[in-house]
């Protein structure tokens, strides 16, 4: 069966901004990020997205306005919504997200990463 | 925007195995639930489904072995697997589920939830 420990996930990744697979349930996969700093402002045309603080504490931007997401808590971002994640210090967070989705959406930059492991 | 609040969410749950619908993203429901005690043996014939356990600790047994999970631990349940979970004490979960999962299954019983309320 397909358990999985997170905080032990976690000790593997050493890099911000460089999400791993998990796991995946039917199309969507799971994955994780470590967090730190800034983020582009991007948009999934096609597909809803879902941030979970595991550790720690991020801000999801918007255009108009932000809100602070704290650990237990998360964010359900709608497909075609301009949106953009930040961490002042160090934070864990676990996405729901398609199996096509793309870490920087219609945007291409520094952060895109297009083949992701599973770990 | 969708923010979820989870500690507040389960302040709004009454009985044990009475799954609510928190959000969804994409063709899935985010589900939550107050479970102690046992559930019957059942099976997804078509969809994954994933639990996570945000507080306390769960059993997640299957016609050959048993697993525990701690909070901040998951397991994807594949479609097909026969499975049933208990808890010992009250804990809380969160599943990823199909938006045409019934939570138990192909099983009709006195858990069956046939329509779930959005808290």
């Amino acid at each position: 069966m397909n358990e999985i420990i997170l905080k032990e996930k976690f000790k593997k990744i050493d890099d911000y901004w460089d999400p791993k697979i998990v796991g995946e349930v039917n199309d969507m996969y799971v994955k994780i990020a470590k967090i730190k700093g800034e983020f582009e402002f991007h948009t999934h045309p096609k597909y809803d997205e879902l941030f979970y603080v595991v550790k720690g504490e991020i801000t999801m931007h918007y255009p108009e306005r932000q809100s602070k997401l704290k650990e237990g808590e998360m964010v359900i971002v709608p497909h075609g919504v301009e949106h953009r994640p930040t961490a002042k210090k160090e934070a864990h967070i676990m996405m729901f997200e398609s199996k096509e989705t793309l870490n920087t959406g219609d945007q291409e930059n520094k952060h895109t990463r297009k083949k992701l492991d599973w770990i």
